[in-house]
């Protein structure tokens, strides 16, 4: 089949990938359509030195053959944490942090290519009524949504969202969505247009302007300033990571008894029923075919995806 | 009066100080014993450039004049932040962090003299059975006790409390107190002993070893050591504070959505009842003259203060 393959140096196009097996507990998946991540282009820099395999974790596919006989023939989304159910991660109520998990894409082969397998008990599926287009971004915004399950987030609370790219942009959607009070602080004029329907936005910093504070500007200067931003006693969500030390000095969390939360991967069910509800205002995906994915890599559009 | 004074370079012993007049909700305290703390230490670094007056803001005194006459006579401590019940974060039930508080030692005159002015709702009566030298412990323990209204500390929770210093022995007391598993990792075997009766100790830093670590080494090294140590989603409390910046990465934080908690100061109450049901295991106050302040500052005891 054909796919975009990591060999631990370089992505590589390959038409002379094997379908895989799908083996025990596990579904095989004809991908429709999958999406690039940031995470994707980290690898490509190193950011996961002991990885080869086909890349990607963003999709949505068809069941070809499950042991859920119930699936076959459904469109489906997946979570990415593959899971053992024995760790104390597992065994504590916590498997998205899964000691021994594998993840497409990160640990396993992903979804840049015709075909993949996933354990069964990770997919969901999609709603007729919610265009491949659409659920496409259920994984990237279920990330955001994992916001909703740790903050007490209330209609009007101030909330300030620091960034203007696209981790932002699926974020500022779920504060809107839970009624929060948004305001969007970013650097670029042009990206903030994108977020006025679902926000206030700004370029100035407003010190103890926000009750929670959520940092999206993958930087590491994103932190002092969300530290600056947030009230006393109030909360920053950390969800950009970066391969770059801050060097900031943290004091003032003791000092102004700040909260931080880091959070990362999130629920699917939230996100598929505010994408089936139309609640969520996203630009369209740019699709390009996978051997053309040097461009797909640096396209500048909100979201660049692979038809297959 | 007899006092200690910080001119805004340095700390003047003086004895030409002017009794303070009580002023309106105010009572007027002789001093029977105050503390010295580290913050008074970072002040003749330069922590409080626009600071001028009385140093010190940890003691135990006897009301003598006050708006409320049941206090007059008794033994009291106080807490440190006397707060305008108008702002936004008083009227939004964080009095603590008072956008116009002032507190003694650091803002206004403090305890480090024969009497001081303080608001009479900061005033905590000192049960009869509870020595003058050990309420004096009040103040930092109440800082410890914090904690236990921040993070859900569970009888057997692990928690590693990272530090051996005064800070840590207050904050493995109250971890103790409320039924934790306590671990104290520090770096010096013979401060550790001191430990013994309340926390298991050790200098080897356990990956991932805690669900709750607490960060007491007062050096910014502190918060990378303890990202190490805490389980994913587990919760990080930050308690010392530091002048120099940290140069960390914090991605960790998102990835492992490790919560970080910052913490300062805390409630008086619980502080007076572990104190009177002697459930708390600190050293004796090494008391000195304020006129020996130079010495008091530089003590290796585990508490340095001034009788008067």
């Amino acid at each position: 089949m054909r796919g975009l393959y990591y060999d631990g140096k370089t992505a590589v196009y390959r038409e002379d990938i094997e379908i895989p097996k799908r083996g025990e507990d596990r579904s095989l998946i004809r991908i429709l359509l999958s999406a690039v991540c940031s995470t994707d282009k980290e690898i490509l820099k190193g950011y996961r030195p002991d990885f080869k395999g086909i890349m990607g974790h963003e999709f949505v596919g068809v069941v070809e053959e499950s042991d859920n006989e119930s699936l076959i023939g459904k469109r489906v989304v997946g979570e990415i944490n593959e899971v053992c159910h024995e760790c104390l991660y597992c065994k504590s109520g916590r498997p998205h942090h899964c000691a021994n998990r594998s993840t497409p894409g990160l640990s396993k082969d992903g979804c840049f290519a015709e075909y993949m397998t996933l354990k069964t008990e990770n997919l969901h599926i999609v709603p007729d009524e919610l265009p491949t287009e659409v659920a496409v971004f259920v994984e990237p915004l279920a990330a955001a949504f994992e916001i909703l399950e740790q903050v007490d987030i209330k209609p009007g609370t101030p909330v300030g969202v620091l960034g203007d790219g696209r981790l932002a942009l699926c974020i500022a959607n779920v504060m809107h969505y839970a009624g929060a009070d948004v305001t969007v602080v970013g650097k670029h004029p042009e990206k903030l247009k994108l977020f006025e329907k679902i926000a206030k936005t700004t370029t100035e910093h407003m010190h103890e302007g926000y009750e929670v504070v959520v940092e999206a500007t993958g930087s590491p200067d994103g932190i002092g300033i969300a530290i600056d931003l947030v009230r006393k006693m109030g909360t920053i969500v950390l969800k950009s990571t970066y391969a770059d030390k801050a060097n900031i000095n943290l004091s003032l969390i003791p000092v102004n008894e700040i909260t931080v939360v880091g959070s990362r991967c999130g629920p699917f069910e939230p996100a598929i029923k505010a994408l089936t509800e139309g609640a969520i205002v996203l630009p369209n995906i740019e699709k390009y075919d996978v051997k053309d994915w040097e461009n797909a890599f640096v396209s500048p559009a909100f979201k660049a995806g692979f038809e297959f």
